[in-house]
């Protein structure tokens, strides 16, 4: 009888917890779901013969270590910064470990370690990281195994509102993480264009978005991931001329989410005196000097940011309350903290609103001396709030993965991510069966 | 006999160095000199019968403690960041510290370990932080003697080149670390206008840069330091309604500083790849889009910019060097790094350039209900790139306040600003017979 134990059973965790004890009776596995909150993990297992919702703060390392110890496979859905205490137990106690997450250097130096041990450390194995990297690599082998010569390579993806369930102007909902939407893209993003190095700043990170045509789905827009190089060398595509990954929005998002930052709202350092007690109207207006023009903060504004008080981005302002009289309420927030509070509110999913994922990649490639353009494409739609497209993408692959494992299929041992035949093969091969296929087109 | 002990024997210590060593024989004090550079140390004594010149690194705790123990007066001229550990042994050792840096909140901390002691622990005793405090306090005690309210205070300082040595387009030269010139103003900044708080953003802080007219000196710029809201108590100015505090520029500096930061070239955070092996050129052509126009790199970073090739700010940056294909030769390089190295070479004080400093005060005040404007303007030139103006009004009033302490006319422990009378007034009359004069006009 093999056990596997789900660290976590917050929202992203449901489809992967759903999947595991789908599949438990079957291989006459146990699943164990550990969470702080231990009535969130027994909602999720919900009485099902082969589960067990127990109680874990992951911070206590006993508590972890003893729980870790009676499994035989973990799979962490704890925040980013956990992932490698448990890490090192696994290594101790000789686990298989499986994560959505971004493998951390620290996580890639315990490779040989897991290697030693005969143990699979399988990172990057959600949405994006995961599901990208598996549906790349499988067209990039298939055009190499061809004789074909990558060229340009560009990958999106975009956790969006489906268009039925589309009620706002900024035409986005949070289905994912709000705090890393309202951080996104600080820093400088890298990408490479025809074998040159390009930057963008993060001032000019969103005013640079590009639309983005996709076949049969239709018109958005794209804004450069932080680092378009970092999988380079693991996708084997050390000497390609360009490539670029981005994260997709609806049209019109990425103008107006400029214009937050270009007015100061973004900003996670200094934090507002008295902002629990000054209203959103006059946070506005102390962004703008004394010389700026115009006879209301709203006027004020559109003139510090080069545009017109009708424009379609101040209507976008004024719709999330930004020039409103109510107060703040936050003592000693920072204009993120704000931000963040604001839009918490304004882009919940409501109960019955369906979510949509796409990815998309392109591929350019010579082969036989001709250029090919081909696109590959993914759309999901989640059913409601609570059955979102987005926590199937995160969550499956790492139940279809933990399954493989148990069943005896994979073989490659170490710290890696989804970009082995023998792995992405049947991951996405079982993940047709829930839905998830990409039509590709020659363009 | 008193002995003092001066760590740091950099170039801002010169003028400190001399006025000790001149005052030394009359008061029968022993000078020590100590730096990581002995030769340094020794050069700036030059064989004066009552200086010695020795050999510490501050970083060794015990040279360091020996040392401290056997002066009186400590004057601490090292990196603000080994002050606390030099504050620490005076405490131990039970020693007067005297410093220019800004007091950080630790070393405020030590305020009642200090006065327990009997220890003066002056902070922020140069030019600026220092002769402002002094000199703006001198006034506003001045005024609210005679029953006036003040109603608003601007306050700024710049170390400038002088005009008869200004020979580059950006009318720039370093007189003081390059490093804090380019990595001014980031993060926000933050004052106060009319009762109301204002932030200004990094990415527009040069750009709403306000042309500041100087009676009889001239048209000059300004823009906001960091926080101008710093002083308001210790000034005892916690109601008034208007508060700036800036830095003052040559005319047309700050818009093409921002050309700069715009572009991305003050960054710190992300290396270069292969910054040792691509030019100027190359890299300022990384930070244009591929839809950026222009047929060279200097028309697509003007379109980038929003400016036209030929315009005074592209002028500025070609004379930089920012369009050669000369390599950048640094490896693993920030683009914050890059600059300052190619700053260091053009903006040289040259060996008989001349730098000058102006300080200029503005205060507006009500008294018999009638509105009063007052400004109070400190200029003063040095003689070459060793004798500046900036090290004379640094090492100064540390200089003079030594004196001051060593005959007893200091009775104010503990950790402390220069902003009571019975340290301003002494220091700013003795300041006075080195040509430290302030002008006052009603405007």
């Amino acid at each position: 009888m093999s056990s596997v134990l789900i660290i976590g059973a917050g929202r992203s965790a449901t489809s992967l917890i759903n999947y595991m004890l789908s599949k438990a009776a079957d291989h006459n596995w146990t699943i164990t779901v550990a969470d702080a909150d231990p009535e969130a993990a027994k909602r999720k297992v919900n009485g099902h013969p082969n589960g067990h919702a127990v109680w874990l703060d992951a911070n206590k390392p006993n508590d972890r270590k003893d729980l870790i110890g009676r499994h035989k496979l973990v799979i962490s859905m704890l925040p980013p910064g956990l992932h490698y205490q448990v890490a090192l137990d696994c290594i101790l106690l000789r686990k298989h470990l499986i994560t959505a997450s971004y493998l951390s250097k620290e996580m890639h130096d315990l490779g040989e370690q897991a290697r030693e041990n005969g143990l699979v450390f399988m990172g990057e194995l959600g949405l994006d990281p995961g599901i990208d990297h598996m549906s790349a690599m499988q067209k990039i082998d298939e055009i190499r195994a061809k004789g074909g010569k990558l060229t340009a390579f560009y990958s999106h993806t975009g956790g969006l509102v489906a268009p039925e369930s589309d009620t706002n102007p900024w035409h986005y909902k949070f289905t994912w993480n709000p705090r890393n939407v309202v951080l996104a893209g600080q820093g400088t993003a890298q990408y490479l264009y025809q074998n040159k190095l390009k930057y963008i700043i993060y001032q000019r990170l969103f005013k640079e978005a590009r639309s983005l045509d996709i076949p049969d789905i239709g018109q958005f827009e794209m804004y450069a991931n932080r680092d378009s190089l970092r999988y380079r060398e693991v996708y084997g595509l050390q000497n390609i001329p360009t490539i670029l990954r981005g994260t997709i929005r609806h049209k019109g998002f990425c103008s107006a989410w400029n214009a937050l930052i270009a007015i100061g709202l973004t900003d996670t350092n200094l934090p507002i005196s008295g902002s629990e007690d000054i209203s959103y109207n006059e946070l506005m207006d102390a962004y703008c000097s004394p010389n700026t023009p115009g006879n209301t903060v709203k006027e004020r504004i559109a003139n510090l940011i080069g545009t017109t008080p009708n424009s379609e981005i101040i209507e976008k302002l004024e719709w999330l309350g930004l020039f409103s009289r109510r107060k703040i309420g936050i003592p000693n927030a920072t204009p993120a903290l704000i931000l963040e509070n604001l839009l918490l509110s304004k882009w919940e999913l409501q109960p019955n609103d369906r979510d949509m994922v796409i990815m998309h990649h392109e591929f350019e490639y010579t082969l036989d001396n001709k250029k090919h353009h081909l696109s590959s494409t993914l759309t999901m739609k989640g059913n409601d709030a609570k059955d979102t497209a987005m926590a199937r993408l995160v969550g499956l692959p790492m139940g279809i993965f933990a399954r493989q494992l148990l069943l005896g299929n994979i073989t490659t041992v170490g710290v890696n991510l989804p970009v082995m035949p023998d792995v992405y093969n049947p991951v996405l091969a079982e993940l047709k069966t829930f839905g998830v296929t990409f039509t590709e087109h020659e363009y």
